[in-house]
């Protein structure tokens, strides 16, 4: 059936599509202090996208970290509210030799939109304010209430979100949160994402002397900070790709029999999964490839750095040398209980005299699970299935939104997560892109879904919330 | 007694200081081609000040990689002809942020020179260049025939020396070589070099797939590249601090109890030459540290990287890891042998699936040792002897100085080290420095064993050569 603001979106689809490629070419990467200036325009252009598509109050929210930027449209009595959430933060994008156009310099290739962010998570937060525009210029209203929260800090484990929650409880109050990051499983399979694992980010440095040392004058006879490093890391997981750290387990269920069949009746090619990406498997022993995915926690090495990497050699025992990783958690552990297993396990193994020195980089995100019954997944899977013409199958994903555990801890509500990204679009690594199909879909369903949400009141969300002392 | 050579050195000292900074400000760093320009303008200045200086037949030698500077003055007959090597390439400056002053602008601060090859080894090079030039300004000859060779590739390995030595063998053949390279052991006890180890430097390039994957997305199933790289390099050592590569070791033999006396007679303190470091003792077991320095080979991680190492997190599994490695080698081992055994043990262990790349970064250098009897060593012993006031003793090095390897079997002489600047002088690291007390000593000490050697005949060294066929 014809609906005037899915119309109105088709109509303007190139002027939408502009907007999204002057928002990637702003270089908003939140980890790297050199990118200041690319998150404060990004956030700039996002300023003004929201006053011109005519949301009310709009303005930026600090906790002491990068801003969120934030908008709303509340004008729709005993109807739910939704908070509407996305980020306009981006990953770093280097190895910037291995892409195939600059990072941010957004180019459309065989249907494609290539760019750092375009997928994560600027492409799917874009449908969103899209969608919210579009009902107010054709309709000058929308079927529920709206809060619009777009932070800057999701790639750095939304380090501050929950300080801005905390700080504007009262504004940011809602039923439930819709979320427009939090990629889709798969381009071929419909489906809904009911829970995600957690994770935590550290680092290790090691001091093994008050300088580096020539390799001929003192080598056989003195520590050396990478073989040090090396040893430390590769203790971390057993021979079979199990993770040896003592208590890093501890309150981690084995997976009930039934989860484990509903996993083993998704269509899933173990084999085409791991050679699509020139891969090799390895895992935890005794699960299979979605379980160790979804319901296992891991600890990844995610870069390493000690010594002489320039051109040539250089006979050099280093001094220090420093690892950085991060652990994804799956429900029954904490970031804290991570970070204190890991680190025993390294003091525990660091030999004498070594220097040892074991940051947290932030203050990670618990796993999250939603409830089956929640209206707004069932809205979700109602419309998915009206769009896609195939219901969703319901799927957990192996990374991490730290909104959803902020969410739950400090508003009390539940999130569902509708981006219209694919896990397969290189987010996190060179030559990200995001479908353009995508975008026609996920703008066709998201007005879709905010009108099915106009049809439920307040009430239906009162069993699915609770109440975080102050 | 008063030598009118040395009076004339010592007139001019301001001026050998002044030539020296200007030799270290040009950045000759041959292990990087993007110093090319520097490595030039050194060899400008040095071919410059040899023609000054009086030498004949001045002019760069060159067999595929960095020339050689050579210029001679043969006018003494039936005199030992001694070829003098030192060489003007440099380490490279990184990590640059721990130097107190700029690696390229010499400053002298408490007696010491501070800069990039000030003492490894344009220091010790330059005191060599002024004795030559200061007997032929004072008494207009040589009392002996000196064919000087400054190479540009001993931080390289010396990659062509042994090319230039065989295209230019006529031009080089010498009775031995006098080296103003191989620092000399200690400050505070007297020594002379008689043999030094080998080297040989390699590389390992690891990849687990295709691109770098996302952790949350991937984590779990597939191999990263980082854990293979820590697990391999893990594997080189044993627990204890020994080499675990099988065949590495293969024709090393047991010090002979003599030679561990000797050692063991040698005042040495490790405490305090490992707390001087702030470093933590480490090794072979069964081993002294002076026996792991001088007469055991090692192998060590010189470098690291892979993943992110910018400021913040990434959450990626890394698709690509390397590692660059150096081993030290003693009489039995040859380069080959050793890469060969590095290889092996890494292929062994390397997981099903994951690419391995094993690069040699050059083609080594034999450890050296030197007759005891040899009339250039005894020359050297009785003027430092007189000059130091105190007899050397007799000591090896850990280090490497592959010229002694590639004269020995390309012109068939042996090589005796004499160079003026100590191991603690931070060559390879940041913050080098040279202390001026060793540039009065050494040109003295360059004077007189000139002297001495211009009392001996060409006929003295005949038993110490042997002839290589072409």
């Amino acid at each position: 059936m014809s609906d005037a603001v899915i119309n109105h979106l088709m109509d303007n689809r190139e002027a939408i599509l502009g907007r999204l490629m002057a928002l990637v070419r702003q270089p908003s990467v939140s980890t790297d202090s050199a990118y200041l200036e690319g998150m404060a325009s990004a956030r700039s252009l996002l300023l003004a996208r929201l006053e011109v598509a005519g949301l009310e109050g709009v303005r930026t929210l600090v906790a002491g970290g990068h801003p969120a930027v934030y908008g709303e449209y509340c004008h729709a009595p005993g109807k739910p509210t939704l908070l509407v959430y996305g980020h306009y933060d981006v990953q770093p994008p280097d190895p910037l030799e291995r892409w195939e156009s600059p990072p941010f310099e957004p180019e459309v290739r065989h249907g494609r939109l290539y760019g750092r962010g375009v997928s994560d998570d600027k492409g799917p937060m874009s449908i969103a304010v899209e969608t919210l525009s579009a009902f107010l210029a054709v309709e000058g209203s929308l079927p529920l209430n709206v809060k619009l929260l777009i932070e800057g800090e999701e790639e750095v484990g939304s380090a501050t979100l929950a300080d801005i929650f905390e700080t504007h409880r009262e504004l940011l109050c809602a039923d439930a949160v819709l979320s427009a990051d939090g990629a889709r499983w798969r381009a071929d399979l419909p489906s809904v994402t009911v829970g995600c694992r957690g994770d935590v980010a550290m680092e290790l440095r090691l001091h093994t002397a008050r300088k580096d040392l020539h390799s001929g004058r003192y080598g056989g006879a003195v520590a050396n900070a990478l073989h040090v490093l090396s040893e430390l890391l590769a203790s971390l997981h057993t021979p079979e790709g199990g993770v040896a750290v003592a208590d890093f387990y501890q309150g981690v269920q084995k997976p009930e029999p039934a989860e484990r069949a509903r996993l083993a009746a998704i269509p899933f090619d173990e084999a085409a999964f791991i050679d699509d990406l020139d891969g090799v498997a390895v895992g935890e022993p005794g699960y299979t490839t979605l379980e160790r995915l979804w319901l296992r926690p891991t600890l990844e090495i995610n870069g390493v750095s000690g010594g002489y990497s320039g051109e040539g050699a250089k006979t050099v025992i280093p001094c220090e040398a420093s690892a950085k990783l991060t652990a994804r958690l799956v429900p029954g552990q904490t970031p804290a209980g991570v970070l204190a297993a890991v680190e025993a396990h390294l003091r525990q193994h660091c030999p004498d005299g070594v220097r040892l020195a074991f940051l947290a980089r932030d203050g990670g995100a618990r796993a999250y699970e939603m409830p089956g019954e929640h209206p707004l997944l069932l809205a979700t899977e109602s419309v998915l299935g009206q769009v896609l013409g195939k219901s969703p199958i319901r799927v957990k994903m192996g990374s991490t939104l730290p909104m959803a555990d902020v969410v739950a801890s400090t508003l009390g509500i539940h999130t569902v997560m509708f981006s219209f990204s694919t896990a397969d679009e290189d987010f996190h690594a060179p030559n990200e892109f995001f479908r353009l199909s995508a975008l026609d879909q996920g703008l066709e369903s998201w007005v879709r879904l905010l009108r099915l949400l106009g049809e439920q009141s307040a009430a239906d969300y009162a069993p699915f919330r609770w109440t975080i002392a102050p």
